[in-house]
């Protein structure tokens, strides 16, 4: 049996982002950037100052001088004229400072009388005043590549004068649930049949991830109408099937899709829920379209999602490879010691009174019990042959309240 | 001054969740539940077998026991009729099991010679079999209203035989920019002006808190223009404005707005950055469209917006009221003794070997570095007057990596 590590590793191996596009900057929030946003314009544009006050020569600003006001500069509104000796001219938080001028008298400093002003504080020079380009210069590389943009990235790439970003496109995945027994919700389900959970779950998977779904109709336990599925991934960055139940659970799968040219690895792999694991390559491997074939179990498939889907996810969203991102908790009850296969503990998380995050799994980890997954903050991840850990002890948790899964 | 936790009361005291939609299954995700979810059908709907074997009489089970096959069961095909004494019916994992039958004998535990099978180990009755409703049963609330939707409870919904959902509505949000400074990105840009990053910074954070932005076409610094938002706001469930830059930065929004209808409070809050905040309502408290009026400075506004606008959006949503979601952090450097002002120290986060979070201040914090800003995972929240800290100190972060802003 692969462990979950060589299974992953072996998935990302030869998956590469998808191509780019150019985004209006409004559309690039959850994207993944392609090309660093280099700095149109340098910011701040010009010295300007830091404070509501009078901008005035320093050597000007001695406690109890006058000086007479021969101008204002709200912002966006710069000051034409320069600032001479005994002058002053009112200024705002992010007006340019005006010619001359090296220091700003702050307005609570300042008695206004009439057109002249009154030092009630000396001033220092460049004090309160923020030097041109010390947030960025023009040229600069604001945001790089590869990362996944966030509302403050939006607003610094705005900042820097860029109204369109190139950004990984969403990846396509396709989804096909297969089962003779399965019927989508609010349809005729066929006798001893179950409601499909899974096309609409990974869908919503899909999407937290920032990808775009494609949920094709439920193909019944038949080769032809699986086989179908290969013709219905022209255009798409991923294949996901669930199910194919028979004996050894992907055996209709890999035999329908194989003679639609899937060149195909199956592995059992030592974890739990889940085991059964169909990667594969229709076409050539790193050029065809890949596919991944999850157990037919609801709550095998979500955790297998979550270990090997939501990492594919973010490669072919544009992040360089990587396993899900896992916090430290301390175990809110004792557990027993882990045969040979990895486990992930369904577990609610709640913060103690010192602010450590506690992880309780629940007593019984049936993975039919899909409702119980559903009501699972994360996962605590129990390595092959880990030992029985008592209440309190450190392990490690899957956040799936934090991944929107 | 107002605390950060007075203010963020004030607003959120009047907000109500916006209407419900039904909306299609597959567009829930993310959405918030407005009505429980109750299980249309019980799961699983008859006694089901966990594994691949035979379904068989326990008492016809004992080692080395030999039975006939009268039948196969897949997935989805019940077996028609009874299982009498010596017989037994094939059976896999979710098959129903067959009337008669009230055990499993596991296909690694079974010979199969022909149409006869041979036990070669002893079943126990009721093992391996899943009963009728374990998961759930018809009736139950499988998913509470008030619940942001993820991936495991439209899992669950489409389980329960739900195609649609009942939801609230995205909260439709009017963003406002004041200035005669500012110009959009790629527009020119005025005389030492700057260009605007609050606008689709903001509308890039109510995206991610699941809301829709309408971004309105930038106001210059005059009462008509600025007016002329209340006009806007027909069918909006929030207006967010920003800066207004004169002296009070906010005068200009608020008289503009108050001769339009506008219900103002004006707030000095005591924290950093940020400071000054509006909030009203364009129209009678709890009935007309409530108005933020957040700070003009990039970096103060968008810390003002995690602070306020994140829990307004939530609460708008249909959740509870509530603070952002804070994490414990232990300080990466010492940090000074804190003045009257809530601070929010931009700081970079990494998890340390031991595994915990910590949490390194960026040396300045001025506010107007929007790079640094970006370049932060988390703010670490000083409370006003808190005592100086030595690195490795305890310290509550709230996690901007985490909330996609």
């Amino acid at each position: 049996m692969l462990s979950v590590e060589e299974a992953r590793d072996r998935i990302l191996a030869d998956l590469r982002p998808v191509a780019v596009e150019v985004v209006a900057l409004a559309e690039a929030w959850g994207r993944v950037s392609a090309a660093p946003v280099h700095a149109r314009l340098t910011q701040p544009p010009a010295d300007v100052s830091a404070m509501d006050g009078y901008a005035l020569r320093a050597a000007d600003g001695a406690e109890g001088a006058e000086l007479d006001v021969i101008g204002s500069a709200p912002a966006g509104h710069p000051f034409a004229g320069a600032v001479g000796p005994g002058q002053t001219v009112r200024i705002f938080t992010g007006s340019v400072v005006p010619a001359g001028a090296d220091a700003i008298l702050l307005q609570e400093d300042a008695t206004r009388i009439g057109d002249r002003v009154r030092v009630n504080e000396a001033v220092r020079a460049a004090r309160h005043i923020r030097r041109a380009g010390q947030d960025f210069a023009a040229g600069d590389a604001v945001v790089p590549a590869g990362r996944r943009l966030s509302a403050r990235d939006i607003g610094l790439a705005a900042a820097a004068n860029h109204p369109w970003l190139v950004a990984h496109r969403r990846p396509r995945v396709a989804v096909l649930a297969t089962g003779d027994e399965i019927a989508l919700p609010g349809e005729p389900i066929p006798p001893g049949g179950i409601v499909s959970s899974n096309s609409h779950a990974l869908a919503a998977l899909i999407r937290a991830a920032g990808g775009t779904p494609l949920v094709l109709p439920v193909a019944a336990d038949d080769p032809a109408a699986i086989g179908a599925a290969a013709d219905a991934v022209a255009g798409v960055d991923l294949l996901v099937t669930t199910g194919g139940a028979s004996v050894g659970d992907h055996d209709l799968v890999i035999s329908a899709l194989s003679a639609r040219g899937l060149n195909v690895d199956f592995w059992q792999i030592a974890m739990r829920p889940g085991k059964p694991l169909v990667f594969g390559w229709l076409g050539s491997p790193g050029a065809g379209v890949p596919m991944l074939g999850l157990p037919g179990n609801p709550v095998s498939a979500l955790v297998c999602s979550v270990l090997f889907l939501l990492p594919a996810l973010a490669r072919l969203s544009g992040l360089p490879p990587a396993p899900p991102p896992v916090t430290e908790a301390v175990l809110g009850a004792a557990v027993p010691a882990n045969d040979l296969r990895a486990d992930h503990l369904r577990a609610t998380l709640h913060e103690d009174p010192e602010g450590r995050l506690v992880a309780t799994p629940f007593p019984v980890q049936d993975s039919a019990m899909l409702r119980r997954l559903a009501l699972a903050d994360g996962l605590v991840l129990r390595a092959p042959h880990a030992p029985a850990l008592p209440a309190g002890a450190a392990v490690r948790v899957i956040r799936l309240d934090r991944l929107g899964v």
